[in-house]
């Protein structure tokens, strides 16, 4: 089996992060080289990008501003991680990638689309996600779970958020192939078998 | 007389600090309303933007995450600071602007300069300098005072930092009404004579 990145998208109380661990702890438990990585982040700069962009103070941040430091971070995680694991033949799971900033930048935020297509095809260098599981559930249920320390992001307004969610749903619809969608369900393990059905499907076909 | 943003570019070590801050000085005296910025930085996020890009331990960053990094401190300084000092009328000195990315990171490190323009125009959102002085010096000369405590950019070798010099040439051939080669002097006085009639020609003819 060749290489693969699969990334994990979803709104704020998905699950995201929980079922992305979980297939990546399946996948290792079946013998698999598999890194886990997390959106922004995964590396040491990408780090310090990430606490700029998650600080709840930094509230005077314009979204140009946010977009190109998301942007930033991916390009280093992309070139001095994902990419070298993939030329090692491991599977990447990253927990959130382009797809993200297209969603909440692009729709939530109204930054034109296609600019952030082409700032996101230099940041990554033309790297994409084989795989795009995206948790999707309604907008009200996924924030309850978040009521209490939110950073600068999830305290945005519930328009906001459903204008992503809609943003995914229309990045899923163009790029059928790729992008998956799976409904969160309340059992968490329902979640993740649904994800192991179209894991493993993906892996057969390919 | 309308607001004006001039920006002051060069090579390490060609005294461009020292003469920006000597025009903000004079301009001041003589009753105008100015502000002096310096890149990256100028706001509060810019300059965490600013730590993270200079640290020399930052040894690790690649050129396109570098890129988007001064991209997004000047995304945040143009919309929180220059647009509205300038909506204010005042004159605004940036020691610094988006030409530094298309002659560092582009002739300098070889990114696209067409990919830069692009991300520039995003970041400033088409905010262009209306005057730009650029000092300049031999790489040589302009090293040999930075022996020490240089940040990650200084430490370049010559041949990088020969690059970036003819990167600001060429910039000044393509657009001559807007950049003006001003070669740095023994004696800093001559220089800033140099500098001053640059700028009341400018504002005589604008």
């Amino acid at each position: 089996m060749k290489a693969k990145f699969i990334t994990f998208e979803g709104s704020e109380g998905s699950g995201k992060s929980t079922q992305s661990k979980l297939l990546y702890q399946y996948l290792r438990a079946r013998g698999f080289k598999v890194i886990y990585l997390r959106e922004p982040g995964g590396t040491k700069i990408s780090e310090k990008i990430r606490a700029i962009l998650l600080d709840a103070k930094n509230d005077s941040m314009l979204s140009a501003c946010e977009t190109l430091l998301y942007m930033a971070a991916r390009a280093q995680l992309a070139a001095e991680v994902i990419r070298p694991a993939l030329r090692q033949g491991k599977i990447v799971i990253c927990d959130r990638f382009l797809d993200s900033t297209v969603a909440y930048q692009g729709y939530g935020l109204g930054i034109d689309i296609n600019a952030i297509k082409r700032m996101g095809n230099f940041s990554t260098q033309g790297l994409n996600p084989n795989l795009t599981i995206f948790l999707d559930l309604p907008i009200k249920e996924g924030l309850k779970y978040r009521k209490h320390g939110k950073d600068r992001i999830e305290k945005r307004s519930l328009a906001y958020h459903n204008r992503v969610r809609r943003g995914y749903l229309s990045i899923a619809g163009q790029q059928p192939r790729r992008v998956k969608i799976v409904k969160v369900q309340a059992d968490k393990n329902l979640t993740q078998g649904n994800i192991r059905k179209i894991v493993s499907n993906f892996f057969k076909l390919s």
